[in-house]
């Protein structure tokens, strides 16, 4: 991590380089070892910002510059190989701080279970908090295979923990028959296969709300995100992934953390997966980091 | 193939076990020998069933699992390498005793061609048989430089035996000017570049017929099935596919078999491709084997 | 190249023979050298070529086949590695000969630059000249760290040149700030994102003018061209770009030259970019060369 | 696994298809989740037995059939993704099952951590076990960074039960200067960069000894195994390797257990790893099971 | 076919321009419909021609330049898919022809079966041919499940004709058991895992002989040929590979044909395979063709 | 560059943080902009550096460790794309300062032509410079098709400036005959085809001398260095190479300069040419920086 003096990586396209000036933290999650299908998103954050030096730092849709929003590249976080419980504590500790210091945490998976401290710790803060949650799979499982921790548990620990009904899923292609019954009976807000059209609907009722969006890149369809662990036909388009951000950006909620995970490099051999992925990342960052 | 003892190779996940008690028997037709481009179509069905343990067995789209369809997964039936007249043999004599003990043959491909043995025995027992055919090529050539037997004939050849009239063809966008002719001036349908709408209207005609559907996985556009043998640019989305695929699952039409061929699994670098063809055998065998 | 006795290359499929009685003339500028990210564009023409064998000669869309339109594949301009000032050069002094024997110069990149010597050529001819300009990229910069010939120029250099209200961008959505805002100070024509419509509307305004069009495959999404240099996600799809294509075929502007460049087959590893490129040179020559 | 009724996977090429008859037990145990570099040697056993089918049965080098070695294929193992120590526990179950019915294991990595559990328990039945280990790792570390289970630890640990004296490494090309020296200070054989020649030297000693030997695909030089978490240049051919492996047969050495891991499908492109790697067991199990 | 008019494939780098005047034919047999495991050698003659370009045309190990040979690259025999018998024919016709201009025929697989009709009409010409044979596999199966026409036979089929023991094969690693019996019982010279120390031990005893040479890529290690149907770990590296050839070149033998099979790009993915296929050729011609 | 604030890039394992302290000076030079065949040399320094973290950083052959030898990573030089004169005099100056503060310069390619600034500037500050060149390449072209600054000739250039007979190249087996009747008629020092024995060899003859080390990585053989430019089989292993590399660590050569370049990351699909890479400049760095 960039904290450490001897960090060696390479850093997001126009990431600021003093931590105290910046309104928001970047930082990879370099975890895969509870995933069930196609691992690799260990690598996801590292090529992610190698590829970021091929991109404009300037967005046409929503006419700012990177350079005008102050954001730190603090690195990858440091977690211990096949040890997923202190993977998630040494997450959290992290994010705990960037979030003392009145910053807004921008994480990069990894599997998607990094997600959970990230926003457990931002319910620490914020008691009010919604999560809008973008993905192919419901990932509400209480267990797999009587695993805890596992990437298909994460949206079910957090509508534990900050109640079902606070928690809104969207572009939902896959999962079990029980999954869907249980978001169902508990009042969880889940809008199968397509994203926009719902989101549009929904963000009024946010407004004023303080909110986390998590964004699992296989609700891209495969042809657009080949490089993720579980590819699942019938996705949307990166069209209609970059409208909802910006609808996002134009609507009244107020996004306190976000984070895009499971790019999985391995698999996107032409590179399309992560070029999208940083593309999606700038865009946050420059419609949400106000 | 599995009735043999020594049977070694995979199955689609949650086949059944018993052959007596199943509707349906899955079956892959390993040939590529007559393709005229790029080659590998008899590696598709064995990769279709490894990923396929990558699949929930629950639809979101048809609300069913696959636990509540007893198919058979009889592995691939053997082929002589290089002899289409004895390979298109091999595979009629096995989807006949499939229909003769009244289950619904699905087979995997293979290269276009082993879809024209099936059809020809389906035909010998539903004498009111229409065909439907998602496809991006007519398939209607009578034959390719002199051969009878090429993956660019069956569709010309079924059409010969059960009359043009009783074919229709969707997503059409590459043949002859000669092919585009034949079609027309006798009789058969066929609907260029689109899909879903020309089934939509197409459908209500068909009430009460009994329909074999054969869809060659290149109907898609090459972004989403590059794992084929020939890509041509302009195809629909999976999205639209499985769109068909669940309106005929509504429709009154009566499916008696269906097979999807054309993966080609040396393409498909990320997996995309076979990853797809597993979903939509899902959801063909969950919304058509009733 | 061709006329070369030593040429040993492949050609278009359905080329002429026959030069003199051609009426279009297809040739590959095979340069990479000022790209700034991934380069191999060099490859592009040739790999076209070689998938074209298994291109379909007819036109389900326009009803025509390329033994209609004689044209003559020159094969590859030979350029100097490492220098384009010279290379450019080179391109304009074939393309003047072209232009000078009535010929419709038809080119294959190759990195974007290869298109401005052609323009230039082309409007040596031809006075009232528009540029028609399909891109992700708006390449309106005056030079690129310095470097005057860079392929993030062409189309600022040549709207110098014949005057920005005389060029149509359409597709772009990636770009400095300080290019979109001299396209817009300066009367130049820029649609973001969309290609058809805007196109459309366009299109009448050009009745009778003469038209040199040039496409950078970049304007397709990466999931349907990621065999290029600079991949950014949001393009369109190859059915928008058909539809464009056959739009200009309709109309009443007059082609007087075009192009399709940026193709990089190294990363194109299904070669569904090779394949979609040949296809969109076949319906440019079938739709265009009159 | 394949005692599991719905069991779906393939089998290695003339495996057995009765448990009590066999002499040796293969299995796969699908493990990464410690590996500290590249993951993905979950998928390394059931790519081995797919194209296992390309092998002859017979070998030229040991004039034997795999048809005269009775030999049971129990396919995968279950292991909890994510939980290092419950993978471990389970595979040691397992293994001590097929010892206790007097058969030899025959396991198939994953990672290298797999074979810690299984030399563990076949010591429990040898207590003159002498480990022989192949591999470009020393694989001699107490933990790595803090946690225990890892896959850079196995050969320490089982060195810490059976006496250090007791393992004889070879090929050894990386690993950190602490775990040479203690290597060196302990009485552990270990040689560097070469196989056969120390090898050769080293088996006469073991006259009569109980022998379990461990092969890390990554002792080849990553040409001939590119797909591996961690490569290293400057290893052995498979030449070298294949002779080392019937030199053993040759040996008076009793083989009463035996495994290859670190086989990694997704970074092997061309399926040279695989195909190796059954080759390699095909060879073993013909000259090690007598 | 080069002698149609309408050829657009490409030619290896320096072949002659006039058929009439050349020494040696090199043509393309692009077949591939009756191997047994991974297809795609029809694209290889194209593919090696394509990367021909690449090569120096001097050799140093020969001291001789393309320039001095005249050679004629006739393209690709056309064969019909999917018609083992008929494209057998084809090539025969057409090696009759060039045999009978008192030219060499040198041919690019295309799978091996396409030497066989090349050595057939060879031996109509050279009553007392010699075979020398490079390759992973005997090849000497009477059929392969039941078919005649299969890549594991052609030299039995021509040890059959002109008797086994005018058949040297070198570096075979893989076959029947049945296979090496019968080579041992009926006098064939079979030389396993070794090629350039039994070879030179051979060539004496050719003195003076007609002798077609035909090389399977596959001799090669896999990771030197990993573009090639399959895959077999144990083999020799091009080093010793162009050594045979040069020690052929210095031998008083009268090489009267030869040929290079089973180059499969598609599993190339680095390009190795077809630039070392492209290399040995050259060198084959200038050390052979005298 | 790291001198630049705002560097983004990653750097090499253990790399030192204080450039003043530091005895070697790391650089890449990412130039592919005269390459003749497969440009991407440009991305081999960041993905050398990538893949670095993976080695460990003790070397067994040696044993010294990366922290003993204090070297500064200053990242990549910043190279006008397209501009070969220019991007050549940036890296002249850079290196200049290197050696003016009396570091040793340690550069990473790119091209081959980024060297010859590198060994311009060495031999102001070294009168007996004396070059010793690994190579499969002669590189010894006065010009590349009238070009001055190509990939084919910066051996020749530099053998003009300090005479051929300082020049030791060995492993060369590709070249034009003009190039090695050239080397032989002034003098130069040449090995065809091998690398360590020659090297032994001459190694005693220039004890005491100051020597500039420039390694080509195709000096490899094709299977052990897929990823650069130009492919040529017949290479030497990674074993030869690294034993070259301890030669020289153990002679009496003063070793003032070195390189390694023509790493193209591109082709290079599971990494070993990258990682092979990195574990040379760590052999290089731990045996020459004294």
């Amino acid at each position: 991590m960039r904290f450490d003096e001897t960090y060696a990586g390479n850093m997001f396209i126009k990431s600021h380089q003093n931590y105290e000036e910046s309104k928001a933290v970047l930082y990879g999650m370099p975890m895969d070892w509870t995933v069930s299908y196609r691992p690799g998103q260990r690598f996801g954050p590292a090529r992610i910002r190698e590829v970021s030096v091929g991109l404009e730092e300037y967005s046409f849709y929503l006419d700012r510059e990177l350079a005008d929003v102050p954001f730190f590249d603090a690195g990858d976080i440091p977690l211990p190989f096949g040890n997923p419980e202190k993977s998630l504590a040494e997450i959290k500790t992290f994010v705990r701080k960037v979030l003392a210091d009145d910053k807004i945490p921008v994480g990069m998976g990894g599997e998607h279970l990094v997600s959970l401290p990230v926003m457990e710790a931002v319910y620490e803060k914020y008691k009010d908090l919604a999560i809008i949650h973008f993905d192919a799979h419901t990932d509400l499982r209480t267990d797999y295979e009587g695993e805890q921790y596992s990437h298909a548990t994460p949206i079910r620990k957090i509508a534990d923990t900050i109640g079902p009904d606070n928690v809104y899923s969207f572009g939902i292609r896959s999962g079990l028959k029980e999954e869907l019954q249980w978001a169902k009976e508990n009042g969880m807000h889940i809008s199968l296969f397509e994203v926009f059209e719902p989101l549009k609907q929904v963000l009024p009722t946010l407004k004023g709300r303080n909110v986390y969006v998590t964004i699992d890149i296989d609700v891209l369809d495969p042809a657009h995100a080949p490089g993720t662990g579980t590819v699942d036909a019938g996705g949307i388009t990166p069209k209609e992934l970059l409208a909802a951000i910006h609808e996002i950006a134009r609507s009244e909620v107020n996004v306190v953390g976000f984070d895009l995970v499971e790019v999985a490099p391995i698999y996107d051999h032409s590179e399309i997966t992560v070029n999208t992925a940083a593309k999606l990342i700038r865009e946050m960052i420059l419609g949400w980091v106000k």
